[in-house]
């Protein structure tokens, strides 16, 4: 397929690498062009108009600041040339998704959800976990696009925002799970238990999957650079996944406490560490940090 | 070996069962007897001091109540046929493993923290993850039974109240991975996706564990009976988790949290249900209880 | 003096009538009509740019959007005949404030941040407490409308956000008073005493204070209609105290747990009463709501 | 009246004093013999049995475990002199005022639960608010002690333990109230607003109460020495109220926020400063520390 991405960040790239060694036709765009330079199949291209075009648009870019500045305000959808779908796979607040729902709507341009879970390398071997909602037929069009760059794509109806809802509650998740951990961690370590031997444990056996390991390992090393998942970035997920809690009428008690705990580690310094620093926290609170 | 087993509940069964099903000569005793009847290869005493003998002793009892009751006012360190080694596997706080290890100091009985992670099924199969801290001689005397009731010792130095502090902390961090989903199903319900339909996705991938595979199915399918882990048990669990916490100087927010959402369940009729209830607390907060 | 008043909400109605009572002209301006008019001593204009002008105009809005809607998307800067000073009055976001005194330093308009502390029979009677913030110089010329309004102005700089925050600041010990007594009194029916005769002791001897007294007597007879100051009122300004405590980088775990009860409360259809309604969420939680 | 005064901390030496001053004969037992001497009009006694007896026995003691010991392991109540009524005016937890109104149930001494809010001062000048549940008999022959202690004795019917809640949910509430404090001055310093600027205006207007002025000008200051309400105290209070809470069925989110502050305020050596250095744990958090 002819395929235009916009945004070529960590995670972008990986995408449009993957894109182009499945054989489907890449432009991408990037606001500093550089990084769109030098991946292997994929053909840079000058302006976001350019990349938003063809049998599909990929957006994945930072934020909804950037998503809003590009393509809302930039005015891609009053371009000619437009895309026969928008796959918006960012991490995106579920009220941009409603807004974005609607613009595509009124432009007659059909508009997809597809944030996706898994780090870059997963992106580079093409084994997201992509979580899609949007119009049926829409979906199944990019089918091609999203096979290629995904293990597996979760399907959540035709309402976009439904996939930005359940990507916000995945990370919710995420981040809890770190949070357990680093109070678990100063707990066992108060009554002298290594949190490293006490997680070996816990994420060989219950708690043996992904995130625990991964995120575990680091906390056990108190290693937090260079980041995989920036804690900035984690502290921008809760605060969209409290904000949609409220417009739902959720209270969310566990992700108020890890607001709080994110703030403290920001305010600490830690703002540009990996999202597993936010164990740090629990240590400093009982005076060892 | 020849071993004494006091506590006949569902955990006890099982791994006295497995005891005498791997060669061990088992004697047994409960409160209510007719618990310690009936369970191939194991002959039920009279008394807990006829248990309290031989190779080695294993309590396995509901809580500190309990094995205070049987072991500290019951006298049986008093007694004249102690065993060589005892084995405390309940699931106790970190005071009374501390109180339980000076005790048996005076009386030159060698104390072995011992707690488990793993249902009464696991138990029965020889599964379980066994957590154990004391006297490095008493622990090697006593392999052959750790063997036959556990898939892998899990070692935390001489003092037993460190596996004490272990369990705890592994608890607090499953009754927190229930409240997460918990909080995460409310807030997808919130926008129009099913809970099961979330963690389909997440218990087969970044959170493809036991514990949320498990605790997830029965949050989808809200379905809490019958208990497989009461949820006032795992109250007290964390109650202990936080005894020991303040004891330690660490604040614990999350657990704090669990403290509040337990209590609320149980003043809602849930107490006897399994755990995996908590996650109903979320449900009614946002009206949809 | 010669003032502009926009906002007859409740509080603004009243501030307006003391204007005019104490000798000053009074324009006055409502985004529907009839509640501009027959309130003594004051004339009712039909535009916003004809309230916005004079020796000062005074802006008593609902929220930021409503702030918005009539100053920044109205174009009142764009005016010609703009007042000599600014009084923004309402509860607004510390970030709104601070774009409003980028765009009024723009236009040449000076800017104060001027909310108060009052319900509205203070506001007639002319006994707010107002807190101030902006140029010292603008400030003493509105000097004669703040002592006609207000019992004392309290001064903080000249920066105008700074009086935002400490009017959130001031909103976030309210709730949380009121929070304090919800449990407080659920915890004491618990065993035994009613809310109302706790309260009795405290709000008449240690907690002798207006806002225990008033919201206190309130939760005691469990009487949250009509409201005073709305829950949903309570809930925003919570909401606009933890954005700008994530600016600031401050955790706030009372706010947090505010938070989530205010939605709670709002979920169970108290969105319209009284922020006393708040306790009415401890007490459901202790399933006796 | 002839007294026996249990206790002299500074509490009882204030309280036995002004006894005393009213012309009651007042004999006074301390663990610690010095400190019952010196007191005008105070008779020292060599045992505690010597002050349990007359026509009221007056207990004013640390904690839980001082009672205790005293009372029941002291086994007071098997001595012959008892007295006619013995006043328990500790702060002590719900569970043990239960435990004693049965013992002395069945040693035939009427026990009425007699808490006190008041700082040494105000004991001293006869000014304690005094919060008192037993036999209505008992407490009408006390009444003249009461009197000459209180400025009033609030009653809460027959139930002792009745009077020890509303003793820690008042105490909860001034807990609270200093952390309300601690976070709004942390959020006001964040936008450039000195805590004490604030904290001025709150403590003299709608929060112009005894708790706040006094809590908020130490906070104001970050004046933590020497105590009057040692911090590490305040910490037990919290911990009875959760666990009256927890046998309740109540919930109490701001308890348990307060109870991880005040843990993390230990844990950072602030345990013998005033309570009111829980503030410095906002502080902190926000890495101002």
């Amino acid at each position: 397929m002819d395929v235009g991405f916009i945004g070529m960040g960590r995670m972008g790239r990986g995408m449009a690498a993957r894109l182009a060694q499945e054989g489907h036709r890449v432009r991408a765009w990037n606001r500093s062009p550089e990084a769109a330079q030098g991946i292997p199949g994929v053909t840079a291209v000058g302006t976001a108009a350019e990349a938003f075009t063809g049998d599909a648009a990929i957006s994945m870019l930072a934020d909804d600041a950037a998503l809003e500045a590009v393509v809302v305000q930039g005015g891609l959808l009053d371009g000619a040339g437009r895309p026969a779908v928008h796959l918006g796979m960012s991490t995106i607040s579920v009220a941009l998704a409603e807004r974005l729902t609607a613009i595509h709507g009124r432009a007659g341009v059909p508009y997809v959800s597809a944030p996706v879970f898994g780090r870059p390398d997963v992106a580079e071997a093409g084994k997201l976990n992509i979580v899609a909602a949007g119009p049926d037929a829409a979906i199944a069009a990019a089918a091609p696009l999203l096979d290629a760059m995904g293990a597996k794509t979760w399907r959540y109806g035709e309402e976009p925002k439904r996939a930005n809802a359940v990507k916000l509650a995945g990370n919710f998740m995420l981040v809890a799970a770190i949070e357990a951990m680093g109070e678990a961690c100063a707990f066992t370590e108060g009554h002298g238990v290594k949190g490293g031997d006490f997680l070996d444990l816990m994420t060989n056996t219950i708690f043996a999957s992904p995130v625990y390991k991964n995120y575990g390992a680091a906390i056990a090393a108190r290693r937090y650079e260079p980041p995989g998942f920036g804690l900035r970035l984690g502290a921008k997920d809760i605060r969209l996944a409290l904000q949609a809690a409220e417009t739902a009428g959720v209270p969310m008690p566990f992700a108020s406490v890890l607001r709080d705990g994110l703030i403290e580690a920001m305010s600490h310094g830690d703002a540009d560490k990996d999202l597993a620093a936010l164990a740090e926290v629990s240590a400093r609170r009982r005076g060892k940090g």
